[in-house]
């Protein structure tokens, strides 16, 4: 008999309602976050009448409201997991629609926009401290992703990795919008990487941040403002998966993976992946060319390689939901850059029908690629215990048979 | 004999130096410009320290001194634009090199960001009004792209555009980056896109704003900050076309041309084209995708037609100093969209070789697709008087055998 499949998913979230951090929160932030919270949940129950649109979720929620409750309940949670066939996943912040968010605008968001610096680190510690004991559940399993408010001050970044690591947490996400502060070319941020590449930690770019005051208005959500801005949504859609990738531009070119060239990066969710190729090809095309820029001076020496070179020795894709015509790209990429995810427990992933997902969109399939892309990738990507994770897929996982 | 080649360069700058723009400036306005004036030319003169190398640009200014001055120069342009075949051009501001770019920031980046907004407006119609006179040597020959700082006043552009067709102007060019002003698709430029749609003026974004103070640092170009930000120049020639797109993403999605189906836009000098295509597929896949978008509700309904339609209806695509490669992507382009400039006098140009860049990339190249890409598709674009334009070309126009 063949061995189950070994799937991991690269996209999960996992989160406790915004209130119930408390516990996790110092206590001398208690008084800031009784006044927040309310304030918070306000905002995001008016985004949900524009953004996540409430009547849509309110009928999606209905029928599985308890298979969202595995967004903080263990028992639930592998209940999922072995339903959709996953025997580990690297944990986001935010179930959203739960409104289960880190305080302080330290979840998936993680922007420096309108946010106090004191109290970003506050709730995003008291995430991590939730987060690890969650992990802690099986840690083989559950690879939690920490918030790391990096922009505000390197120095606490570098000491709160350090603080992940003494806590089994080796991936952590830092904000993929800048707003003010410097970007990711920036020395400043060198302290940061090297720590990160010293300890093994990976650093993680979640989709979803973009510039929404410029869609939306500055107003939003308080306002609704959708008389005077239309099509704000197909543009908050069609750029998304730039912002994602412009930390990339940054590190690239600033040269962060020239000098820590064992640094690992991992987008994730940034939609179809047929935009990747043309903008790996849009950065070699800048660092070979030199005709149309020699009136710029050399800006290229620093680097030893091509841009994409460094994409394809040090960033992964996590290609959530990924459909089949994304798959036939793959030749684009590096043989172990794709790593398949299921996006529990947000509105658009495949879960709880992983399983009828991953038969139609790898029947045919070759089973090689597909075990790399579907967990092979992951495994080796986050150097995760693959003997134990096998036991678990020999219980839950899918049949190899899906590949026929 | 067959007809000479009627070429349009949809892509030629000129200016005056910027102490020159004193008479065309109104008077209530000479004292801010003799203070503003060398504070411009400084920090043009630093910022040639870093952004366009000073020792590379002397070197390539010093053999070529007499033709940079057809910037402003009538009898040394005709002579120029003769030398390389070119019956036609369409000028927007910044000789560059020459510090010949209109005042107060109303030249060719036409930035808000630090902008006093009456100054600007100053500066602008300062430059229209040199430019008027400027074209006025030969209307059909040189078609004048007007400086039109939109974001600050609305109502003042639509009169300004009314006094640019007043004066035989009808081209503008608005600024491609809104900074903190709201963008494109917000109703509240929906006068200006009427005017412009009713008088038939034709809509011009060019390549180079960018949000350089990211890429340099906060101080540039005061400051040398390169040491602290290594790949600056990488990430900005990997950015440009992108924010050069922008304003078509808001534009398209914000329903603009679905409400003026017969105003027109061109975007100018973007790189290679080869990220157009993805870039409008990518419009689509949001238009036509339903399943992961699901929970942001319709965002669809006000558009009649797929982006990339009103791309292809609405939208010309300025492609200076083209190469071949880029070439055989015409097919992914409505027959008529493809424009070429040899952007003159900037460096990047083909001149003063535009006829050996002509016959390098031309030579066995369909003379059909050659001749819409050279001149025929501007000629219909902007609407330019043909017989009298052949008549030009017929004495200084390129051989049809380049294309042999």
């Amino acid at each position: 008999m063949s061995e189950r499949l070994l799937v991991v998913s690269t996209d999960c979230h996992a989160g406790l309602h915004i209130a119930d951090y408390k516990p996790y929160v110092e206590s001398r932030y208690h008084e800031m976050l009784d006044l927040a919270v309310p304030v918070q949940l306000d905002m995001m129950s008016k985004a949900s009448e524009s953004f996540l649109i409430a009547e849509i979720n309110e009928a999606w929620r209905a029928p599985i409201a308890r298979q969202l409750t595995g967004a903080w309940d263990y028992a639930e949670r592998t209940r999922m997991l072995a339903g959709d066939g996953i025997a580990a996943e690297i944990i986001f912040p935010d179930g959203i629609t739960e409104y289960n968010t880190p305080p302080f605008g330290a979840g998936l968001g993680l922007s420096p926009r309108d946010a106090v610096p004191e109290l970003q680190w506050a709730g995003a510690m008291a995430h991590n401290r939730w987060l690890a004991e969650f992990c802690a559940n099986d840690p083989a399993r559950h690879i939690g992703v920490a918030s790391i408010p990096l922009l505000f001050d390197v120095q606490r970044a570098v000491e709160a990795v350090r603080w992940c690591v003494d806590n089994g947490l080796t991936s952590v996400m830092i904000p993929t919008l800048w707003e003010d502060h410097p970007p990711y070319h920036h020395t400043r941020y060198h302290p940061f990487w090297e720590a990160c590449e010293e300890l093994g930690v990976i650093v993680h770019f979640h989709s979803g941040p973009a510039p929404h005051p410029e869609y939306f208005g500055r107003d939003w959500p308080q306002e609704d403002n959708s008389e005077q801005l239309p099509g704000a949504m197909g543009i908050y859609v069609s750029e998304v998966m730039w912002w994602l990738y412009r930390p990339l531009t940054f590190m690239i070119w600033g040269g962060v993976f020239e000098r820590f060239p064992r640094l690992k990066a991992v987008i994730v969710e940034g939609g179809t992946l047929y935009m990747l190729p043309p903008w790996l090809r849009l950065l070699d095309h800048n660092y070979h060319d030199v005709h149309f820029s020699a009136k710029l001076g050399d800006f290229r020496s620093h680097l030893s390689m091509a841009p994409s070179d460094y994409f394809r020795r040090n960033v992964a894709i996590g290609a959530s939901c990924v459909p089949r015509a994304d798959l036939e790209l793959r030749g684009a990429f590096g043989p172990g850059q794709i790593m398949w995810g299921s996006d529990y427990p947000h509105p658009e992933g495949t879960w709880p029908r992983t399983g009828e997902y991953l038969r139609q969109t790898f029947a045919g399939f070759p089973e090689a690629d597909g075990r790399r892309i579907l967990g092979e990738n992951a495994v080796a990507f986050y150097g995760l215990d693959r003997s134990r994770l096998q036991q678990v897929a020999n219980e839950i996982g899918p049949e190899a048979s899906l590949f026929n």
